[in-house]
């Protein structure tokens, strides 16, 4: 409910994906204060991105680490991360809003995030969206971005400002994999894939994504693929 | 996920008191098929509140309901309806934000209701916020609500169109209670206090608002209250 003057803390949103783990590990580099925010809503592989989440929050020396249940989400539904009825796409990217796409999902983690924000006393929020590279989730662009930053200070005390940083959202994937490298973020640790929990599917659009990514930038990814 | 032409479909979200209540039945005044959501964060009285959102509905006719469990609320905490370390003031209203002030909890309840409306088709979303003869909470001013709704409409698909409306936002109690009696709005059923669950304490901000808001419009409330 404080806030000390000069102290600059960010909650980072982190799903134990390269994307967030990116943002987190450029926030401390920053010098923030980070606080690591992962969200559970019984997605298909809600324990590996969890274990992903606690590894790299390990590996960062992040201790102030908070995972929130959000399976209301599932109980919404209408994609095919959390209805085990609907079939993980597996044949690349198409032009439409794929069937993966969580209703709204960042609108509810942002906006999660920012009453967390303003209970700590934060003053920026990290969040990993990437616009062009990318699945083409509405809730990813940045002008959805800029208008929710403007809400949620709109909808805060007074004394709260929150500014939503995005240093991800005009990279290309190759360009993730590049800068994690540089900047020491620990891909091997990150999980991606939509569809499994012990090998990567290699074959969802989250793992064709990332295997370009690497493959672009010249890379080696470490974790290990069924396919 | 659809939504066929001409048919008016909104989400109301409901608590259980008496502006939401009205809400619903202005909403239904306007010809909208009402979807009834209402959200659970094991604040004092939530059995109460869910109470009082299956009698409204019940009343009204509203048989698409749906109940989301958002205890990460109490997780994140620093508020009294939440924290049962801290008190709900009971001295009456002051100049600032008080305590009872859940962190952004508009936000959270407007971004998830987004989903929702995004996935049943709804076009529209009422939100029984009152701005002046209130507790003076940030999240329940009529530029947060026009802020969120642009932000809602930035980060959904193309063919999502959802109208935030907030049709008591320029009322005061008074007129709150007169419009509801006009409307037939069920004032008996809902429920209002932050504290109690049987009888209501009538000493809390919330009884406080509510009992002007009958006094001034000259007519009786027909729930019990402790003092």
């Amino acid at each position: 409910m404080s806030r000390s003057k000069g102290v600059k803390k960010a909650i980072c949103i982190m799903s134990g994906g390269m994307d967030s783990t990116l943002c987190a590990t450029l926030a401390i580099k920053q010098g923030y204060e980070v606080v690591g925010l992962h969200f559970d809503y019984d997605q298909r592989t809600m324990s590996r991105e969890k274990r992903a989440f606690n590894e790299v929050c390990d590996f960062l020396n992040i201790k102030n680490r908070i995972s929130l249940n959000v399976n209301f989400i599932a109980q919404i539904g209408a994609n095919a991360l959390t209805d085990f009825s609907l079939n993980v796409p597996k044949d690349g990217l198409k032009d439409e809003v794929p069937i993966t796409y969580v209703p709204f999902r960042n609108g509810i983690f942002i906006s999660i995030a920012a009453a967390l924000a303003e209970k700590e006393g934060a003053n920026a929020l990290f969040i990993g969206v990437v616009e062009d590279d990318s699945s083409g989730y509405p809730d990813c662009k940045s002008d959805f971005i800029k208008a929710i930053e403007n809400a949620v200070n709109l909808g805060t005390k007074d004394t709260t400002k929150i500014a939503i940083k995005m240093p991800l959202v005009g990279l290309s994937k190759a360009q993730i994999v590049k800068n994690s490298i540089e900047n020491g973020s620990p891909l091997q640790l990150t999980w991606s894939c939509y569809e499994s929990e012990e090998k990567a599917c290699g074959l969802c659009d989250s793992c064709r994504l990332r295997l370009k990514g690497f493959k672009e930038a010249g890379a080696v990814d470490l974790i290990e693929y069924k396919n």
